[in-house]
């Protein structure tokens, strides 16, 4: 289990660097950002997870996502996986489209022919990535939180509601928060796990909710002027499966924001120290 | 004078846009990103000028650049101009490097053939853009800071020490302080201003200092792991020049800081404060 060093950057007091390594849940290599604050010597310090949506790579939120000065100061590990395993050998969408395939990964391990044999994103994120960072990384694995956007807000949900015990906190910007009722969503899981929808349920966050799951809280932060909003997003569901269930959810809503890095980067602190509350723990 | 809005996005508690405009100076249509922080409907603002480095455009530090923050604290307007003209009839680099030509316009008004038709980026930034801004946004003109990086941070000394009065307060990342003495600087001025160098004078900081041009006082980071320090930026010559006029500079050398946006990001709010302090007054 060895990891290549792309490039190592010296950022807001600690090192943002981007490693590439074979993965055995994709069968490819793989490539993930991690940004690590200057630290004592001898110190462990926890992992948030970003879990990045539609079309992204590691690089949208290194760049963009202005996540470097909280995270050195509250002591945080950052690191961002790819959307999807790439490369020629990987099957894409027939149609070419953003939604599926390539960089649309929805953090599932498919069950379908042929996505099954690559698509393995729920195994790479959950397990694989943070036995990685824990053997390279000065990473106290037992203090992991997690979130994501759009897409990888809908990993992030699920990921920390399907894994019990293993992410101490977890939020998402502008998730995807019921995909077996919304057209990405839809589309996706049908390809990667089939028309039989028992087999959504822990894909789904709304429904794994209804299924019994549960996190202590969550915050989620989403913009009024978000294109996505009333088509693919739907807060008003998770909203619905949170009372039911008696989850603390913090729902903001933030006016006249989009589904952008420049409505992520606004709020990113906020969602930072929302983890290290929860990981200082 | 008519500006096209090419897009306009909420962040920080601001509006982020992105706009087109015939400019007279360059002969050109000229692309710029300007920050507005929310404000009271009849006041106005201080304007930060940002002025980029070889190869980029305003869309490199509007990305990874982390000012909007700072500058919604402290209600500035931050402008980040193109680096030069483009477009099919501008000329380019005969051998199409990244160091002359498009992209780098160094910041003067060109006087030799072929450049001469386009290559007024001194007239835009100073001039054009600064009356096109007063004219179509909140802007206070009469409190004008300017920093940038590089290339950038050349044309934000040059152009404080050049238009006494103008600009309230200056600052750089890692700036070519003495082009006529480093290879990136003697391309650039021998083809845009000719050989003979009495004309170089006020677009070469440390000479400018010399003859006499003068400023309160600077501020300047750069990186020590900075590769091009040695060659092309040569900050100690900057202080000798600064020592040597009785200029107030303060050099911060940044221990492993390259020449890169994680470099600049990390160091954007400090400069943000230094010219919020001046711009204040």
């Amino acid at each position: 289990m060895s990891v290549e060093t792309v490039s190592e950057t010296r950022s807001h007091g600690g090192v943002q660097g981007v490693y590439r390594h074979e993965s055995a849940a994709t069968g490819t290599d793989m490539i993930f950002s991690a940004f690590v604050p200057d630290h004592r010597p001898d110190a462990t310090l926890p992992v948030l997870w970003y879990l990045s949506g539609l079309t992204c790579t590691h690089a949208n939120v290194t760049e963009k996502g202005e996540y470097r000065a909280a995270c050195a100061e509250h002591g945080i590990i950052f690191v961002a996986p790819d959307t999807s395993p790439r490369g020629d050998e990987v099957p894409d969408d027939p149609d070419q489209l953003y939604d599926f395939g390539h960089g649309a990964g929805f953090y599932v391990d498919a069950t379908e022919s042929p996505w099954d044999r690559h698509f393995n994103m729920w195994t790479y994120v959950a397990e694989e990535l943070p036995a990685l960072v824990g053997a390279h990384f000065p990473a106290a694995t037992g203090r992991q939180g997690i979130l994501g956007h759009s897409m990888g807000g809908h990993g992030a949900l699920t990921l920390a509601l399907g894994c019990p015990g293993q992410y101490r906190s977890v939020s998402a910007f502008s998730p995807i928060v019921a995909p077996g009722q919304v057209p990405w969503g839809r589309k996706a899981l049908c390809h990667y796990l089939g028309e039989d929808e028992a087999a959504w349920t822990r894909h789904d966050a709304c429904r794994a909710i209804g299924a019994g799951a549960r996190v202590d809280d969550i915050l989620v932060d989403i913009g009024t002027a978000d294109p996505f909003l009333e088509k693919e997003l739907r807060p008003e569901l998770l909203e619905q499966a949170c009372a039911e269930a008696g989850i603390a959810l913090t729902l903001n809503r933030r006016e006249g924001y989009d589904h952008s890095y420049y409505f992520i980067s606004t709020f990113m602190a906020g969602h930072v120290r929302w983890h290290a509350e929860r990981l200082a723990r």
